[in-house]
């Protein structure tokens, strides 16, 4: 029995629970495709993913490369520098510039809140969303709830705390949607500058303080950026970090620690955190390409799961 | 009996008639293949293609890297931007430096007027001047006789009017040299300071009003650039939106708008304008990657027609 | 009966005269796969290789690109424009990540001496150091002996002069210990200020003029970088080139010429060597490619030289 996809990934309202748990499947097929030495299948032979990017990003680019080479697909690169935007173009010319290849997907990373949104509107190729400002960024929460899953069998009752900087954070945004879609508990935590009033009607939970961190089962720290000091939602990154920062020691036995990278050591982690053995940072990152290639195949193919990467 | 390539495009003077047509001939087999879900033939495996761009452009330089790929070539792509050209080498030292590579062809986009020529003699590879100052742009001019070929069967006889700033244009002079050669009559309007004197000797009309729009078959509109304002070309954009800018209301039922993008909304063509249902811009775009693969085909394998995509 | 390849490719020193004759032998076969219409073997197909390039380089990095994909590896390419290195990420991290996606090897380029050593200590990957600081680069001095092997037989015996910034330089650096493990013998010449004290602990000769110069069987002369002379190691462009430039009517017959590009014409080598016949330049640039394949074959691969790229 076969859960429809929908034909674009904007955000994880697009998905219930049943396709999540669909793409976390596939993504572990193709983990295991990761862990042999020819780290490649068929899937996408012939067809065009175009990846977008008008922000900068390393690792959500080389991610979403990678994990379309590896279904073999072509991949074409545009980026804002040394691109059309130079010359204004706007993104509705720039989309339908690029829909005129007839590409299977479009991936868009954007500093603008809805960008995705819009260019589905604009195409024939699924979109996916990798990023747009401060709304969501669904294939880090998926590649989270993963990570998760492989470590605790299921997300079902488990307490999550997000700390940091959820007012800016697009991973926050979709972590929340994602983690409670999975049954989790959701307690943020932050300066209340940079906990979004209203917040509870997302169903989690708010505190300004690290007082209860022992309750969690799982502490997702997220990145602290520093824009964020030159506008004054907090005083000064060394006062942000006496009081949010989570080191080693903050920790206790049991507690898994996350953190959606790249990190700024010895602001929101202590470099100790950042290197214990409760950190998922790496298997985060490692189980990005693994659930892109699962993102990409569902939108696109969508075959029944026990053939696939036969 | 086969119609021998040059060995490359630089000008729309390279080709006559006969080798247009067996390019646009070439280019109707690809785009069949661009409709298919696997977008890809063999034709270049384990060839190199290797696009030098000076200058920057998402819908050039992408098509062409599509184009490449879609033949099964490897691409390189070297751009300004963070490459030896940052380190003064010059131009030739820099295709020297890419041509012992053995790349089967080399795409040019450069400012400077007559580049692709100089390439051509410091290469063995075969070069496809991808614009080169406000010289030629011959691949699309061949895209826009492709596209207008689709649409009216032939362009003998067809009355095309070329709107804008022809003076620095590459795209106007390759596109008057590919419109005349396959039959049509061309005139050419705007600002006398932007009309080059003498273009009547390329066999074109020349006007400074839209008075007789009517009498276009397609009116072909230019992008206006910005810098012309800063040169004192014309007074203001909005001066000379208000002169030469199409809008859907000026257009008579049954001509054909295009443009070569990327178009400057509410300067040379009003919104309505773009949308219209007789402008042709995406089937421009669209056929970029299919007239750039019959290029490249065309250059580098040349095999009877018939056999070549099967 | 095989010599055991290294994990990496820092130093020369990581390599004895074996072992460079190994690679050079591999890359004299992939060379002839160069020669063929299909310039590509399936070795590394389904395995990543990632090029992170923190300083600008067309040809080091494209010719790791190019070598890469013509063993049909899947090559993503990361530059520290337009990368997480704006935000600040630290080569550690970026390492890490990348690293996450299991690649065969990471090619590296920095501005920083160590910079490869220890991207080695943070990976799983091979490491290929391609430039840090003026430490060492590796391939370029393979590829310089494999040019060099091609046309004298052998260096034993050879006499090679290394002329110019001999202080700054990588390329000499490695040079001096490729050519010495050979058995040829070195002298470096250049101004007394671009020569390190102590050069002669690596078993060469040190020299302030070009008057020996008919003594040498090759010329090898290096880039002279603008930046020197800001920072006033020699007193003017000028000067320098009145005393160390190398034209052809200082080059007696059966002379060679080698430069590691991109050559400041008019500097350190005049217009006429550039392009006498005597000059391998090119022939060094075109041997880049099959060195840096057989490199990446070697460590990554390593079978028996007769099966391999059959």
């Amino acid at each position: 029995m076969t859960t429809a996809m929908p034909r674009h990934l904007i955000s994880i309202d697009d998905l219930d629970r049943s396709r999540i748990e669909r793409i976390l499947d596939r993504a572990e097929s193709f983990a295991e495709v990761q862990g042999r030495e020819i780290k490649k299948v068929p899937a996408l032979r012939g067809r065009t993913v175009v990846n977008l990017f008008y922000e900068s990003s390393t690792r959500t680019s080389s991610s979403f490369e990678l994990a379309a080479k590896r279904l073999s697909a072509d991949v074409v690169n545009v980026r804002s520098i040394g691109s059309a935007v130079d010359k204004g173009e706007s993104l509705k010319d720039t989309v339908q510039t690029l829909s005129a290849y007839d590409p299977a997907a479009i991936v868009i990373r954007s500093p603008e809140v809805g960008a995705a949104q819009l260019v589905a509107g604009w195409t024939e190729a699924a979109v996916i969303n990798a990023g747009d400002g401060k709304h969501e960024h669904p294939t880090q929460a998926l590649l989270d709830v993963f990570t998760l899953r492989r470590k605790l069998g299921s997300l079902e009752q488990a307490n999550i705390w997000i700390v940091g900087d959820v007012m800016h954070s697009r991973v926050a945004r979709s972590d929340i949607l994602a983690f409670k879609r999975m049954g989790a508990s959701v307690t943020v935590c932050g300066p209340p500058t940079l906990i979004p009033r209203g917040i509870e009607a997302l169903g989690c939970e708010a505190t300004a303080t690290l007082a209860r961190l022992h309750e969690a089962d799982v502490v997702y720290v997220l990145r602290m950026q520093q824009e964020r000091m030159r506008e004054s939602f907090v005083p000064s990154l060394r006062e942000y970090s006496e009081r949010y920062q989570i080191s080693a020691a903050q920790l206790r036995p049991g507690q898994l620690l996350m953190h959606p990278g790249p990190v700024n050591r010895g602001v929101e982690l202590s470099a100790d955190a950042i290197d214990s053995p409760v950190a998922l940072i790496g298997a985060q990152v490692k189980a990005g390409v693994a659930v892109r290639m699962a993102v990409l195949y569902e939108l696109l193919v969508g075959a029944p799961l026990l053939a696939a990467v036969a």
